[in-house]
């Protein structure tokens, strides 16, 4: 028998209304002959109340007693989930992610998960049973159970799922799916069918927090189709897979419509952030080993830096560097850039948290060199100034002033057409 | 080094405040030289708000998924009592009952305590931290989770002390201790020093629901002391232990105090059970066999009979049989026993509500005669009529008319001079 894993998240159990429709949608899915098993995030805000609990206790929680406490939230939702599936006739058995095998590193709040010892959820499922798990944890070699960091309900999914060989991964969400661009921003906005690993990827480190980026590397290693779909309603939503099986589908598609497909579009997507910041260190001595001075000192105090950007002098003994943070940790950034400018006898800091970063996506560009150009005019043509540009294979970033963001974005979905895409 | 067992109930970590109150108690004890596990129930109403959530998911809900739901109360109030330790600088884990080592039957919602396996809890506590373990749980012997019943937290803590071979089990609640009646009906009832296990017993299960009953039979089994004491308080409370210790405690106290201590009393107290109602089949065939089938068809269908009266009619070939049941169970229990009535052609079934039990505890009644007596003289002097009475060797109950029942005890308690009792 096929298997098929379902994710729910902490919005799709919100309530014990919203768990009952939930066992309805597994109920049928069972019914349809399929075995499944079940991925469930805590109820609602529950996690985010454990930890304000938690505060009221002590400033540093021991990461140990962390993982203890907001561990149960999981727990709290597959058993209720468990319980109404059973209500509706549905045989049905819950585990938390120890009992389920699934085992982690010794690492409490953001371990990653080791490996998954299936006999326990075999015999479940064996006996007809429909098996809902606690995302987010596992346990270590000790026993005790480990936590695998915020979202982590989503990897716990794709992980369980490849290691049964699960047919798919289906992700429930508040969300139809994965959009062209935010449809808040650009009403035109079109739901994919599907997207590749590695643009889901770029996606979601760029703010389209609709699925946990180690959940997607996860998938990508394994090769594990994701379908990210609404909790609430029966359409299907995005499939996250490989270039080659969306080619294959695209394909099939294409024979089944009699061609009416559209031509694959270079740009997939297009993402905003607007939650970074700006920095500069100027006039930075040109030699060996400033770059790592200051990246490193920045890493050391847990400060993401994301795009980073050298620009040479013309007399070629200094340099600009100018980099992003994320923007609530600027002043800290600011303070760690300033000490380290010092030392290496650079000119000065300057900081600027006006400002947003617009990111073309899509595995297609590499492959179409005039995409930046394009992007480039088009932004000139709004009267849009850019800052900084970085690109990569798959993606182009350019940071703007943050008033601007919008509009970029509305400007570049119409110039790349992806009102249009499939 | 010597063991101690504390024991905090839910009102007692009911808030992070009074978490962090109960920490700085436990570090006193350990910082006073002793090692300390420590077992919690769930924060207030924590446990009663699961099941609420419960109710809406469900009627009836799969007993094994009400453990897996419920047991996570503990496992919270575990957790954050672990960090309000480690904040004040005293080392501490929390520990679920699966991984402190607590097996259970494989009976869901009321197992009892096979084993508890004692290399987690001793390793932890030879490096020196307070071990802090969920009450109300252990795991079966396929590691699921397993209750052992409402109030089972104080079972827990005792069955953990006798197996560590604690020096004493403290167990904190919202009273100062055991006293020798209900002071909103007395206000000159007096805490008591000690108690044995068997009054004990009889009273938790006659209403005064300081202890859990289970957890008394556990201590009297292992000989284990329980110290009955409040949380917020730091005055001594009620030793529960064995008649010889508690001889040797009096003497010990007798000779300190140059005999000062009174004579030990033969009723140690007095306890209202106000949640009771009565029931008479009239005209019994007087038969072999017909008790067992009365008495037999009400226990399988789960109606706890208490006293049992059988009174013989003159001519010798019938009888009356009185007995009392819980009172939210009457109406069921009237059914039954008019079904029982029919088929044993009995001449029918009385009920009445509105009845309270008064009972004498002490463990000395069965050398002093005289006081069942007295007991009848008094209440007679009060001009409170009797309506049913049973005896065993440690405890006189009457049945008398609701009303009366505060105004009963009054009277006992100062005609046998309670408010005296050490």
């Amino acid at each position: 028998m096929e298997i098929i894993v379902h994710k729910y998240g902490g919005t799709s159990v919100g309530t014990p209304e919203k768990i009952k429709s939930v066992a309805q949608r597994i109920k049928k899915v069972r019914e349809a002959g399929f075995e499944v098993v079940v991925v469930v995030s805590a109820m609602g805000h529950t996690t985010d109340e454990l930890i304000d609990l938690m505060q009221k206790v002590t400033d540093s929680p021991d990461p140990r007693e962390y993982d203890m406490l907001v561990s149960t939230g999981e727990q709290v939702s597959a058993a209720l989930l468990a319980m109404a599936l059973q209500a509706m006739g549905c045989p049905a058995v819950s585990l938390t992610g120890g009992q389920a095998g699934v085992v982690t590193e010794d690492i409490y709040k953001k371990a990653r998960i080791k490996e998954i010892k299936l006999d326990r959820l075999k015999k479940e499922l064996k006996s007809g049973k429909v098996v809902v798990i606690t995302g987010f944890q596992g346990v270590d070699s000790h026993g005790d159970i480990i936590t695998i960091g915020r979202g982590g309900s989503d990897t716990s999914a794709v992980a369980i799922a490849a290691a049964l060989k699960a047919q798919v991964c289906e992700i429930f969400t508040d969300v139809d799916g994965v959009y062209t661009t935010d449809p808040r921003i650009v009403p035109e906005a079109r739901k994919l069918r599907y997207i590749s690993y590695e643009e889901m990827l770029e996606l979601a480190s760029l703010g389209a927090q609709v699925l946990h980026p180690r959940s997607v590397e996860c998938a990508s290693i394994y090769n594990m189709v994701i379908h990210l779909r609404h909790a609430q309603k029966d359409i299907e939503g995005t499939y996250i897979m490989s270039p080659e099986r969306i080619l294959d589908s695209l394909d099939a598609a294409r024979d089944k419509e009699g061609g009416k497909m559209e031509k694959k579009e270079a740009v997939r997507g297009i993402a905003l952030d607007e939650n970074i910041a700006k920095l500069g260190i100027l006039n930075v001595p040109d030699r060996p080993g400033t770059a790592a001075k200051i990246f490193g000192t920045l890493a050391k105090e847990k400060i993401n830096v994301d795009m980073i950007v050298q620009s040479i002098h013309s007399q070629g003994t200094q340099a600009d560097l100018a980099f992003t943070v994320d923007r609530p940790e600027l002043k800290k950034a600011v303070e760690i850039a300033e000490r380290v400018a010092k030392e290496l006898q650079a000119a000065g800091v300057v900081a600027d948290s006006d400002v947003s970063k617009v990111s073309l996506v899509g595995i297609g560009m590499v492959s179409q060199p005039g995409t930046a150009a394009k992007m480039f005019e088009t932004l000139s043509d709004a009267g849009i100034n850019i800052q900084l540009i970085t690109t990569s294979e798959i993606k182009i970033s350019c940071v703007v002033k943050a008033e601007q963001g919008k509009k970029a974005v509305q400007m570049l979905h119409k110039a790349f057409g992806l009102e249009k895409v499939a």
